[in-house]
């Protein structure tokens, strides 16, 4: 038995999320003391402090103002978009429950009989039907934290936005400090609040199981099919909202009108800042709670099959949620580093100070899984491995654990070598541009291929050192190992969007040249942090869809998934195939709903007079509208095609073929979404590099509206569907697909293959 | 035994390969009616036919002549690089046949004893250094029967382009007989030649080899991985010298200077028309004798350890040799409905008619299989799978090869769907050009990505059915089938480069805008029917690359390919990472070689006075020279890659591993391939259809020089080297890795793995 006793765990875990919920609050009350109302009595106190910045002073009153005008106009949409999108979701929700009620539920023909258990066939376990029950409340749970999460994180973004442009007025350190705390709170807020629900529900639905560890966490798979699936809808809505608007935006104001990003003239800026909140801050949120909700299940559902399980050694059993708890203490002290123990001054520190939460909280964490190892593990313990059992050490799992980890971290620095302008290949796709927008489009491309190498690697060599040291149940805990930073991960992410969208306002509100530049600054770094998040995103998807493959071939009962065998063949090559079906839609989306931004922005342009002189304001509700229509209409297909397809093709063609399926569009499915948000990540920094013009090479090539330039947004605006649309919403098409199966494996184990039965 | 007797196999296959050389020569003498010459005795008669199209009349001689000089100097260009290539790959060849002969004959530590027969362990087989010695033999054999395929194609397809544009003054319908018999050809050239070399090299086997079958087959192997390896460096490097002299002309002279395509003012216009020869023509020719070789000696090798192997039944043993002389008649009589069964009277017949092509051959051939099938084998019989026997009977095989036949005309089909500018596909994309390069390059690459859709169905389904009738022989001969009209297939496909030609030529003699018209019409035919050749090589690639992985993993001893074990898992992933790494390197390769093509053409009109009005003439050496030396020096890295990843995945790690990289290389490629050359083919025939103006919609997006005829010149410059150079390249990647391991499965067997037995 482990060290860490029962009653010890059972404090320890929840106690950790509270405190993560506490930090993030904490951090919440630094960000509101920025006031963007003018508080005549309090203005004496706030000139003082910008004392040193005297260009400011002036305008001070009026931009604040300005700023609340904006920030309350982009919270306003986006709240209104997401409540829009939840009513969708929420009858999605409840048919997709009654779905899977009534699948899992005919498993046994509805008998409320109990059953021998299947891996430990000498007890009694729960009927079907109660698994059928506790997984559909498992997965209204997840969907609704899912929910929950995206929109927290968005409620913190537009309230952070405007914040950070006020203290860009006070010096990039300030502003920066701003935009990462923000961060840090929807950081804090989503990976506490997950495990905290993971925990509590457990110990909920242990009430009615007691000693049936089997079916307590084969429903609690539940949990991570819910996350997901919201998280699919959110990413893909979310995506094809704020790239028709940005793509729209700026096919008009930059390219035909010659006016900047997020000038207020422009009628779809406000529909692009609110794109960044639903789309890249809402949706990511989604997502990374869904990733990290599916790597807990698929570790749990791996667990309980395990001597754990057996031997009902309830701390080993939380071992994959200690984990978890260990992350967010470790996040915390991470996060300290980039708050209070070290000030940026200058825009050259911003990526620098990013880059080392990732390598510290890398090296705390190390140590933190070494002592979770060691306590709340047994020495030596037995593992399931399809069908033979496997004898695994603790320090076994501690090298699992850290090398997801580990390889989360080369991920990131990947990506950040592909996608930042202070290295060679963005500067080379940024010189590209001189020859015109073809040579860029092909360097962007051969760029973002070239990034999946070290990834691919990376992933492959976690998989093979976790796999041969714990079989499945080790692939599972990397990807926790690889989520355990996930606050972190989270922070630096979504201080991306906050800095997009502190820009904008500080172009919209009419600050001053110099603001925008520290901003522009901010939002470059974020960029990066932005191509690190979906890198992370990607990396942990992969290790996540294998566990889930691997815990959705044990409890369907195959024991081997032979490529050699014509089912799992024709289900590998289509599986691969399905991620490119995947992407044609959702960019085909972004394209159509982009081509009628366009029209509706040049058609104001046009009939509303004084608008292009701005003397008159334009109808930005419009394009809210058009984005939210397009987004919600366009949705739906991509969506049923990743909703439907392991239902289908498990129902028809049974389960070596979805096995298949899986392990197609898991293998494909990687190098797409990698090469896809690295290689818009890439444009939008050449065209920032060009923009900036910080060093000679940039200067040579700009300035703003030089022919390079211009090329450059062209290169920009096609990288937008693929960065922030396709890319990120495939890594959830990987996951989606893998813990549907496995919630539904008994049902197709059962009546699966009706196609090949018949022939 | 089959009914057919031994001796009229014997009679049959020659003889077959016999008549289709002859139809070739035919062909030519047809072709070479057409005079570029001007012989003053009979221009008379010349200009008497010319009659009806007076305005033609005067120019008539200069024209002539101007076309002789261009033809010349495209030609001169051609084979001057094809020779430089070839000394390359001289070395290459002798280098690789060495390590070939070391490996294999190490095998057995280079014993010259007999050994007991694998499959057949009661009689005696020839040594391992034999069969060490025979391959390498096989090799060199497939390797310089695949440099002569491509070397005659450029011959002819150089011979026949000046003469299409002279008849091109006659009407439409006399310019596509030209083109189309010259692409007749070099199809019946290549199928029969092929054909012909394999038959004489097994009986030559035969002689040492006698009753070893077992020993013979394997050795023929050899000649596949010689075809391929060729194959892949032709494509290669012609990819990239076509393309880096494609874009680097339009880069700068439609682009910047608003001249033609085609115009001789541009110094890149000889290498880009060079281009077309040695990469579309060359490399194509390779590329699609590679996919033939393979498949027939995946089949032979297979079959070699069935019942007919054991039973020595000749006739049936050489089935597939007999299939591919049944598709030579069968192509030779569907040739004659496009020459001389119909006439093309209209640009709007010249699609169709070559689609028809496309349909009666696959019509005809599906009887001459029934023919063959009924014939040929015995009416049952038994099949090695994966270590136990299948019992199969003879007209399981005619579903095999027919499906694989009926599978590629659905490759073909939705191929034309995707990219003629005759259906919505096309034209939604030139449309999206409306709102700029981005919109365009956005519904291109979506609608690439759509493409794969039905091809991969198509591949799945073709991959169930004739694996679950006949295992591994039954995937071999469905790709058999479908490579069986290779004659029509790249007679239709050779058409689009010699018709690219006719119109440069006529552009650069100066010939009238009604000449340049035609030709252009029957080009972006062309541009569909290389795309159609493109699917059929991948659908074909995508069946080879299956059986050959089939005939590796039984030659190396194994009896699955378990996702489900890290060893072959890893593999799966990092092979489906490597079209990817493999199109990085092709994508830049072209960037780079264009980029040093614009500033040389940048140059000259800089420096060379009066270049820009005509009254100078452009230095073409120089241009030749920057895309011979581009791609020489370029071909090389991915090259290696693709020559070297089995040796290392298959030495250090070991079968298992390598069989992962097959397969996930396999699956990954496929779709790559297919949405590259789709998108690509897409751009071109956009601009082409905006530039034509035939219907209403696509006169209101040009004409010529319009913002979105810009917009479109921009995606058609992308997609150059996605077409061209990675996308064809791909399909060599997967089929030619296969065939390697394959080739080298005894050595791995028996001393690979090396790191895992280190560890």
């Amino acid at each position: 038995m482990a060290v860490l006793s029962e009653a010890l765990t059972q404090i320890l875990i929840p106690t950790s999320a509270l405190i993560g919920i506490g930090f993030a609050l904490l951090q919440w009350l630094l960000v509101s003391k920025v006031k963007v109302s003018v508080d005549y009595g309090k203005k004496d106190g706030y000139k003082d402090k910008l004392i040193e910045d005297e260009e400011e002073g002036a305008e001070n009153a009026d931009a604040v103002i300005k700023c609340a005008e904006i920030q309350n106009a982009i919270s306003v949409g986006a709240t209104s978009f997401l409540f829009t999108q939840y009513k969708y979701l929420g009858i999605f929700m409840v048919a997709f429950a009654v779905v899977i009620f009534l699948f899992l539920g005919s498993v046994k023909g509805f008998s409320t009989q109990s059953e021998p258990c299947t891996y430990n066939p000498g007890n009694l376990c729960k009927p079907a039907l109660a698994n059928a029950m506790f997984s559909t409340i498992a997965f209204l749970l997840g969907a609704l934290t899912s929910v929950l999460s995206g929109f927290l994180g968005m409620k913190i973004a537009t309230y952070a936005n405007a914040r950070t442009t006020l203290e860009a007025r006070k010096g990039v350190g300030k502003a920066f400090i701003t935009a990462f705390r923000s961060g840090a709170v929807m950081g804090f807020l989503l990976a506490a609040n997950g495990l905290l629900v993971l925990y509590v529900t457990i110990n909920l639905f242990k009430l009615y199981y007691g000693d049936d560890w089997e079916g307590l966490y084969e429903s609690i798979t539940g949990y991570g099919l819910g996350g997901s699936s919201m998280a699919l809808f959110g990413r893909v809505g979310g995506g094809i909202y704020t790239k028709a608007a940005d793509v729209g935006a700026d096919l008009v104001g930059k390219v035909e009108k010659n006016i900047p990003e997020d000038d207020p003239r422009n009628p779809a800026v406000i529909a692009d800042n609110v794109g960044d909140n639903v789309g890249d801050i809402a949706g990511m949120g989604s997502d990374l709670f869904g990733s990290y909700a599916e790597s807990s299940c698929a570790a749990l559902f791996v667990a309980s099959i395990s001597s754990f399980g057996i031997t009902h050694d309830y701390s080993a059993m939380s071992y994959p949620l200690t984990i978890s708890a260990m992350g967010i203490v470790i996040c915390l002290i991470t996060t300290l580093f980039a708050t209070d123990l070290a000030e940026i001054r200058h825009v050259s520190e911003i990526e620098p100070s990013l880059k080392r939460q990732l390598l510290i909280s890398t090296i705390l964490m190390t140590a933190g899984i070494a002592v979770v190892s060691f306590f709340a593990l047994p020495s030596e313990f037995t593992l399931f491995n399809f069908g033979t059992e496997k004898a695994v050490k603790n320090w076994h799992l501690f090298f699992c654990v850290s090398i997801g980890l580990w390889a989360g971290l080369a991920i990131g620095y990947t990506t950040e070598y592909y996608t930042s302008n202070a290295y060679s290949p963005v500067q080379d796709v940024a010189d590209s541009c001189r020859t015109g927008a073809a040579t860029n489009v092909i360097f962007g491309l051969a760029l973002g291929y070239k990034s999946v190498i070290i990834p691919i690697f990376a992933i492959a060599i976690a998989i093979y050192i976790s796999f041969s040291l714990a079989a499945m149940y080790g692939v599972a805990v990397a990807a926790l190992g690889m989520l355990s930073t996930i606050a972190t991960g989270l922070a630096i992410d979504a201080y991306g969007p906050i800095s997009d969208n502190a820009g904008g306002i500080a172009e919209m509100a009419g600050m001053s040249h110099k603001i925008r530049e520290r901003t522009d600054a901010l939002d470059a770094a974020g960029n990066t942090t932005a191509a690190i998040g979906k890198g992370f995103a990607i990396g942990s998807a992969a290790l996540v869809s294998l566990a889930l493959f691997g815990a959705f071939v044990s409890r369907a009962g195959i024991k081997t998934v032979d490529v050699l065998t014509p089912k799992v063949f024709i289900g590998l090559i289509v599986g691969a195939m399905l991620p490119y079906w995947f992407s044609a839609m959702t960019m085909k989306s972004v394209g159509s709903a982009a081509l009628k931004m366009v029209e509706e922005v040049r058609r104001q342009f046009n009939t509303i007079p004084g608008l292009m002189e701005g003397r008159a304001k334009p109808d930005y509700a419009n394009c809210v509208k058009i984005s939210t229509d397009a987004s919600l209409r366009e949705m739906i297909p991509p969506g049923a095609l990743v909703m439907l397809t392991p239902l289908i093709a498990g129902t028809l063609f049974g389960v070596e073929t979805l096995a298949g399926v899986l392990a197609g569009s898991l293998v494909s499915g990687v190098q797409v979404a990698i090469s896809a948000s690295n290689t818009g990540g890439a444009w939008d920094n050449a065209k920032k590099y060009i923009e900036a013009g910080a060093s000679e090479h940039a200067k040579s090539l700009g300035p703003k509206g030089s022919d390079p330039h211009k090329a450059a947004v062209i290169g920009d605006t096609i990288g937008d569907p693929l960065k922030d649309t396709s890319g990120p919403s495939l890594n959830i098409l990987i996951k989606l697909m893998a813990v549907e199966s496995l919630v539904f494996a008994p049902f197709f184990a059962a009546h699966g293959g009706l196609l090949f039965k018949l022939l």
